[in-house]
Order: structure tokens, then sequence, then C-alpha cells
């Protein structure tokens, strides 16, 4: 059994990693660690329908030290520019890391300075981090010990995106991405925007031109092309729990029928479990799973492909793919604990 | 392992029925059948998200002979009236049945006949039929072959009145059960009444005065009480998609305290894996899950008990249950494939 | 043209209040006040649907003074317990005012402390203000100077219960009141328990045995009864924005049948312009709305009635009844400004 | 007084032109119309919020010539294709027509022909009919007899793009339009893909390169930048019943600044009382009135300029925009009946 630590107990995706791990057939749950006002209680007070399932006290940070000696692995999920202040303790205690949060998504820390304006304390460990996208990056996160799991605007997208840069199918300067995203995207912190009534009947764009997962997007996607890449990435707020649909677009270099791009799709993604390829998906389709589910089409009056790329943002986008870069990182088949079988409606 | 077939599976029931059946680590799904419009299409034709999990193609009702005799077990997710026409034929072939309609859950078919207005035409087998409640009546479905499993209303208001009836803490006459139930309550049928746009926004009353769960509800809290009952039972819609909360109000004998019901109802059901004592419950809470969460408050001043009964009406209220059953008949330990944990938000 | 100050202007209540008084044809707003935050700040800016439509900015309650003497009526949307320190001063001014909170709801400032544990200030003006219920206290409402408008539950409950009451058709001690709110009742306060996230497919009771407004539909309701009345009131959180829906049981002393009730409250609500009668209201059907949408029927098998009674919490339920309120206190006709058809869905 | 006559009244854009007309200062409305199975039935019946408010029976087409002579002005929501059999003889009486399908909002037939697969019956009317988006073509709709009501999608796109094209800024070949509808724009027919349960929590692309509508925005966006357009035009549903989004991007053909096209589009809609100017608008904000609220931004570093263009859809994008054509065909001021204030949240 691989022993295992969560950090950011008392968010959504904490939760969401926490009732996955418990059903997980390889993994113990050691112990959770939330927030100072999250002290001593229990996780089954912070999240009634935890009641019977886990009764866990929250820890807090000051105790990492001594808990990180205690497991094999630690999940944080905390709000950038905190993980990196523990995460080299975590691995000079020999545990694996995988942060959910956005401080080893890139290589390059001058990158995350300019997107999210704070200083990287941490910059050794930044070459190191493996971005932990299974999909395109399997081979390295079989070796690593730190992951910087990927955003969940950023892998909706880059999973969408990906065969057309990687195939030079399309014009790199023509990307649009319009994303669609659920209100736990926003977290479980209390803020206006966030309230029902704000959100009920609601659809909107917000940072509009400055969104960080932009530069997520692009610094990932370049890697992909091999070259520099510019997205126009504009995300929105509609009133949903969960679930992200990226509806990317971009200029055909050269006409294409969308049958032979479905085909494109599928035979980049074969072999991947939890990548589908059908049209239109739908959020709800992908709802409480680890699946990504991609629809390509063409319009070829104007010589454009229509990719649309539907994730939970809670599983696929955070806390089941930060499971899928354990399972992988520990040896195990990557679907492990990750079958969950959406139910509908 | 258990060989299964699945009658309704185009409709709510009959899919979360299939989702669970195909994550039971002790069920090999052989044939779903669905209606003649249905004749073989694919599952994830009619439900996208099982795309690459369930491809198999429905069957329909008159090839039930030749294939009932494939099977260890029929569930039936039908309209009342239509299993009542095909259940004696797959018991003859050995086959045991668990029927998610009204069709098996009275015991005296001149109620049946009454609630529903129809001609009941198995009144043989109605007697045999064991009320699949297994909080109450373990022991009898362990040795059924024919379960009538219960309506989603009468699942969540038996079990938070039980206790209540069961100790004759109450008076009988004096039970109130207001339940407000989430739209996929009223099936996948298209109908004006369940039309996004005529729900959102919309709480209202309906069948006021006779719906026909009350009578299953009046029928089988009769059982338990060893008397005749007759309740005020009044069904609501509200916006959201699964889940039932039934708020059920008695007036007490004697005074009691919140804290010796809770207690009470602790005590009742020891050992019972599927029923969570704790105030207030949320249909969010046992989303997805098997669960059953009950709440008991006294108001003192007007000596009135007050129980907040809530389950997921496709789990707990339908799908689940019939598992839960399903495992019982065969003798397999009663949380088999149905310890989901349930995911927040 | 009515000169009008509005206090409280940055929350629910306030905003739909200024929203009524501008298309209102009598009266002119001529200030808004709201919390220190909000000083300065326009009403366009709090709320960006005013955008050209009220560019006003938000006053302070240093300014009351000064304020009260500008206008006729002053408006006040504050949480209890605050009004009562200002609206001796409003009326010394000469300003008629309509509190929206609960200081002067209760004309025992005993009750008002019992339920809301602090101790009443401004216990003289208590006895003098009108219970701004104008269904049951038109006259009196006529007269005032100072209005003590209902709560949203009570306006829902009080309406649904009085004809009952006052013909003395039912016994008092059965009344029980199952009322389904949605979350704009909690108002624009960030809260946990007001995210989207954690209201979205969550219904569920709170406040069970001692809601404050409980206080107030017992008081209330005893004066209609010229009694003493104690409910059972359990209020419900639902996933919509706008809207109660009160469920309210009772037992009949005589026998009676569904169309004797519905044709008593018919008659008892005779000439009142924002109460309808009809089967199963929906809270959709009042959207946005001045009326009180209202249904009776009989279980006569529990001899129990069942009664629906549906509002706009921030209409009929706050704003709306309090500007019915003033257009009373001024000899208007009392749906001058009131008269917005709902649109549908 | 004008008199007016609606057909197709048992729809969704048939009731808010009805709620719309009967708080409208200056018009009586004579008679409504619906299909066959609600002859003779109330307006109040289909739509109980009408109760007390509109109490007419619904007549049918057969009594069209008739009924045609009573009134002023026929507004017609009906399916494509139907309109045009009926709106000859409605001329004839001398009646004006406002057609809010979409059989008159071509001025040439062939193009609908292509679009909507159907032959177009009555070819001489539509080189009269004038396109009803008052924010362009004013001067022409105040001499019209029949006007071709602008579709939702439309009227939100065409309007958020109009200056960009007028002005010739952007690169027409570069046109993305990613739109996002509520439910109600689907009709109040009944239909799976408008279920609640099937759109609660799923956000979805649908008609990805063929939507109608997309005809109708080329045809429309091409005489406003006198040339041939062809846009990318993807719709979505979302979880909301009212409301449109579109998502404008577009390459810039020089760079240019936010402020500096703010500026513009201020400039463009001077004077124009139902469009609004601020960053990220909602649906929210503009729900239940006939606004247009658009925002204006630069990606400078992709040189792609996004513009967010909100209405209601079945206010500005259906009734109250058909409103506002009568208003100026019949002279009157066009805000006339159409000043109401939105009520949030």
């Amino acid at each position: 059994m691989i022993k295992v630590g969560v950090i950011g107990a008392g968010g959504y995706a904490g939760v969401n990693l926490i009732s996955l791990l418990l059903s997980h057939p390889e993994t113990k749950l050691v112990w959770v660690m939330s927030e100072e006002a999250h002290k001593g209680r229990k996780m089954s007070e912070l999240f009634p329908h935890l009641t019977s399932i886990c009764e866990m006290p929250c820890k807090t940070l000051d105790e990492i030290e001594k808990c990180a000696k205690e497991v094999d692995v630690v999940f944080l999920a905390l709000p950038h520019g905190i993980a990196l202040n523990y995460v080299p303790q975590i691995l000079k205690s020999g545990a694996k890391v995988v942060d959910l949060g956005a401080d080893y998504r890139f290589s390059d820390e001058k990158v995350f300075e300019k997107w999210y304006q704070v200083e990287h304390k941490d910059k050794g460990a930044v070459a190191e981090a493996v971005f932990g996208l299974p999909e395109l990056y399997k081979k390295d996160i079989k070796k690593a010990r730190l992951i910087g799991n990927p955003g969940c605007y950023p892998t909706a997208t880059i999973l969408g995106t990906a065969p057309l840069v990687k195939e030079g199918l399309i014009d790199p300067a023509s990307i649009i991405v319009d994303a669609k995203s659920g209100v736990s995207g926003a977290g479980r912190g209390v803020k206006l925007i966030t309230l029902y009534c704000e959100r009920n009947e609601g659809v909107m764009a917000y940072a509009v031109t400055n969104h960080r997962h932009m530069g997520e997007i692009d610094f990932q996607l370049g890697r992909v092309a091999g070259g520099n890449i510019q997205t126009t990435f504009v995300p929105h707020l509609i009133p949903q729990t969960r679930g992200i649909l990226s509806t990317i677009y971009a200029k055909l270099k050269k006409p294409a029928k969308t049958a032979d791009l479905m085909k494109l799709y599928e035979n980049f993604y074969r072999g991947q479990p939890f990548v589908r390829i059908y049209p239109t998906p739908s959020t709800k389709n992908v709802s409480f799973t680890n699946y990504c589910d991609i629809g390509v089409a063409v319009n070829e009056a104007t010589k454009t492909v229509i990719v649309t790329s539907a994730i939970d943002n809670l599983i696929k986008g955070a806390a089941g793919q930060a499971i899928q870069n354990m399972n992988l990182i520990f040896g195990l088949d990557e679907t492990t604990g990750l079958n969950q079988i959406g139910v509908f409606p």
C-alpha cells in the first residue's frame, strides 16, 4: 500500500483527492492537512458527505516535517506560491510530491514569475519537476519524484489542441480558446462572485486578456509545437458546479475533412485510457470521471477547425489526474482507482 | 459471477443500474432491453457518457423468453402494470427478479389495484414477493426470488418514520410527509413539466392528495406499526436533478428530547451500512451513493418530532437498492459494488 | 412626487426597492445609503445591471440627520437591531418610515427580545408601528407613519393560513409550516452556505426548531386568531435564486371539501389585488411580481387541509410589499408601480 | 391605441410578447392565436402566471382572415416556413406585420432557401421586408409594413460585431463567434435535449458547422461590411433559462488599445437607448430587459479583439425587439413599453 498525505484538505480539489484515495485499492491515507482554522476538525465536519467515511482530524502545516516522513507521497492542493515553501522539505524526507497548484508547472521559473507576479523561491526544483499530463509525458512521469499537476483549463485545452499543433496542421497564431467553466473552479473560499445568486442565470467572460492559465497553455503548447505559441484564451463562468468545456478554434494550413481529423485524434490518443473521441461532448458525460472527451469538426467554408474538449475540472482537471500521475510514479496501471463509471443524469 | 439482464435500459433508473452493475465485482451484464424505438441501438448511443464503457445493443421484450434463460437475475425498470406480464415467465426460467416498478410492492393486490387503477394480472406472485427494503426485511430478502423494490419517496419516508412508528412514540394519525424531489424522479420521457425552462426557479407541490406513493407508504408503514396508518403525503418538485428530501412531522405521545431521538435512530439502524444519522442532512451529501441520511429534532413547544431523510432517488431510491437486494439474495455482503464515496460538490 | 431615501442599498432587498422605485410613477429617489465600504461608490458599480439607470453614489448612515430632512419616506433594509438606532431620528424629521427588518414587526418588544436575543432600544415606537401586511391591516397602514414590513416567510405563511385561522376551521395546535426558500433570502453577504457549489443539487432544512420567523408567524397569526398560536415552522433551502413556497398543513375541525375552501379563500381575499387563488402555485408564476398565489386542498382521509402559498421573497416578501405600504400611507392606489407582469419562463 | 394580434401565443416568444404588450401604454391586445391543441383554451391555462392578467382564449389560424381586419399589427412567432403562408393575407387586410421567425430576414430568398432547405413561397414580399435591427436600420423600419425580426443569436452577434466591420478594423475572414445560449432558445416544444435533467450541469456545442443563424449573421454582416462575410459560428447550450452571450473574436488589421475600441463602440451606439458599453457583461445584467450589453477588449499579444455581447434572448432577441420595431413603425418613441428595469439577482 502506498502511504499518502494530502495538504489542502479543506478545498474542493482536496476533498476530491481524499474521496478518490479512500476508494483506491493501493493507497492508505495517513494524514490530511488544512488551514489553521480547521486544525483538529474532522473531515466529516468540514464535509458532511464524508460522515462515517472519513473521520480523520485535520493537521496543519506546522507538522509537515514529522508528517512527511510517514508517507510515500504528498499531494498539495494550495493556492500558488505556498507549496514551494514546503516541497523541498518533503522531497528531502524521501516522499514523492504531486503539486496541484501552479508552482511547478513551468520548467522555466521566469515564466511562472511573469504570470504569477511573485518570486519563485524554489528555483532549483523547477527544472526537475515534470508537467503531469500523462497523455503527453508518461515516460517522464514514471521516473519523476516531483510533479506539477496541470491546471484545469490547460488540461482540457492542451489535450484538445496537441494533435493539431504536433502535426503542424494549423496556423499557431490563429488559436483561440473559448473556455467555459463551472463555478467549483473558483474554489471553496467565500467570494461575492461565487455566490449562488450571483452566478445563477448568468454567463460571463472574466480575465479576458490575462488569465494565468493562458501562460501555462502557451508554455506547454509551445513545448508540443517545438516553438513559440501565443493563444487567445478567454475563460467564462457558467451556472453549473462542475465541468470545463474548452472550444478551440484554429485556421487549417491545408483543407481537411471532419472525418480525417476525427481519425487523427483517435490515432493520436490510441491507448490512452482516459481520452474518448466523439462529436460534441458535454461536460455532463465526464462528470465525476477522469475522462477527457474530445470532438473535432471542420468548417470548410472558413477553413477553421473547431475542437470541443470536456473534462470534470475537479477530476481530470485536478484530483483524478494527480492520482493518475501517482499511479505512474509507483508503477501501477494508470487507471487504478480511477475507473469510476459516470452516473447520469 | 452473477449473470444479469436489465429491462428498461433506456430510462434513468435503468442506466443507473447498468453503471452500477458494470463496476460491481461479482456481476456480469449479459443483456440489456429497452423499448421498440431503441432496438439494436447501443447503450453508448442512448447515453454518450457510456462511450467505450458499454457498447451493448438494446434488445426488446419479444426476446425475453430466450434471454431469461441466460441469466441468474433480471432487473425490470418499467412503468407500473407492464412488469407483471413478464415476471411469471422469467421466474419460470429460474432467474430471480428484482422489479423496480410498483407491481410487486403490495402483498395485497387489492391495494395495488386501488392506487393504480388497473387490474393486477399476476395475483399469485404478489403474496410471494418481498418488499425490498433491506433495513427492515433483510431476512426475507435473502430467501426471496421476487423483490418488489420500493419507490423513491417510500424509501426515504419509511426509513425516516419507521423507528417512531415501531416504538409507538407518535400519534399515527398525525404523520405529515412533505417530500421534495429532483426532476429525475419523473423519468426520461419527454413532458412539458420536466423541461428545463419549466422547472428552473420553480418549486411547486403536485398530486397533493393522491400521489400513488402515498398508498405504498401507508401500506408499508402499517406493516411496521402492526396497524392501520394513513399519512398526509405531499410531493414537491424542486429545481435539481437528483435527490429526495422527505421532511416528516408527527405529534409525540410523550415529551422527548432531540438527543434521545437521535440515539433511538442510531440504535434502530445500528449495523445498517447505508443509514447515517446526523442533524439536517442535505441531498447533496448522498448524491451518487446508496446512503439514506436521517436527522431528527423535537420542537418541544409543539410536541412535534421533525425528521429529515435524504436519499439519491436513483440510487437508494431505485438502482442502488435493487443491487443491495440482489446482493442479499445471492449471499453477498450487501454493500458489494455499492461503496461509492460521494464526490463533492 | 414622493421623495424617497433607501438605506441598505447594497443588499438584495435594497436593490429591488431601488429598481421598483425608479419605475414608480409617483416617487423620486433622492438618495441611497449603504455600508461604509460602499461609500461614494455608484449603484451601477455595485450592480452593473443598473448601468445607465442608476449612477447615484452611496451615502452612509453618518449623514442620516441631514438626509432624512430631504425626503418624505425612508426605507430601511438592514439586519435586525440596527434600524432601531435611526428610526426615532428619521421620524422626528417628519419622514415616514418603512422598515424591512425585524425591529418593528412586534407590537410587544418582549417578543422581539425573546426571538432576537437583543434588547430593544426603541421601545416607545414599537406600539405605534403597524405590521405592514396590507391584506390584513390596510386601514391601519393608511394612517401609519412607521411600518414594520413583514418577513418573507411570514408573508407567504400568514397569507396562506389567515383564512383558516380567522374562520376557526382548524385546530391551531396542529399547524405545520414546511417552507422552501430560494437562496436570495440569505442575502448578499458572502457565506459558505450561500456559495453556488454548496447549494446546487442540495435541498436541506435549517434552523429546524428555532428560526426567528417562527416567532413572527406565531405572534401575528395569534392576533388573527385572537388567541395563542404556536406553529411548527421548518424552513428549507432549495437551489433557486428567488421564491418562497410555504406548504401549510392543519387538521380540520369539521370535514370540508377542497372546493369549499377554495371558495372561502376567494372570498377572504376578494378585492385584494395581489392575491390569486388556484391549485398548486409555483414560485415561477410569481417571480418578479408582488403576487401571493395560494392553492388549497383537503386530504379527506386524514382530515388535513393543505395550503401552498407562493411569493417572490424579494418582492411581495420584501421590496414590493414595502412599496405597497408606502402607496397606502400616501393615499395612492396600492398597486401603483407594482403592476409588473411576470415574464416566463 | 394600437390594436394588436399575436400568433404563436403558446410558445416562449409569444408569451413574452403578450406580457410586454399587456403593459405597453399604447397597445390593446385584441386576440391571440396558437396551435390547434390550444384552441379555445385560455392563456392563463397555458401559462398560470397570467392568471387574472390574461384570460383571453386562443384562436387558431383558420380565423386569420377575419382577425387580421380587427387589428393594426400582427406579430407572428412561428417556426420557419409557416408565417410566409399567412403574411400576404395579413398585409392585404391593411395590418402591419412583425414576423419573429426566419421567413423575412433575408432580402434574397435564395439565401433563405439555402439555409432552411425549403422553397420560399412568398418571394415577392422578401425584398420589401425590412430587417428589424433598429440600431442599424431605424430609418427603414419606420417606413416598413413588414419586418423580419432578427434571430436571437444574430441580434447579439451583429450588434457586437457591426462597429468593427463597419469601420474596417478587422480581417473579415478571421471572425469567430462562440455563442452561449440558455435553454429557452430551443422553445417550449417537448424534446429530450431540453429536459431539465439532460441540460443541468452540461455545457455542450451543437450544430457546430451548420446552424441556420450563421446564414443570417453572414448575410447581415455582409450588408454592414458592404462585402462578403463568412464567420465561424458555434452555438452552445448552457444550463440557464434565459440569455445569450456571444463572444466574438477577430484579428485586428492594425494594433489598437482596449480603451480606443471601448470609445469606438460608445460612439457607434451613441443615442441608441438599448445598447450599453462596459467591460465583461453578464446575461444576468440584461435579464428581462431589452438591453444589449457589450464589452470590448484587445489581446495585444495576439492582435485579437474580443467582444462579449449579452442579451435576453426572449426580449432583445425576440419579443422586446419586435415591440421596439412596432414602436418605430407607429411613430412612438422606440422605448415605449420597454423601459423595464432589470431586477437582480
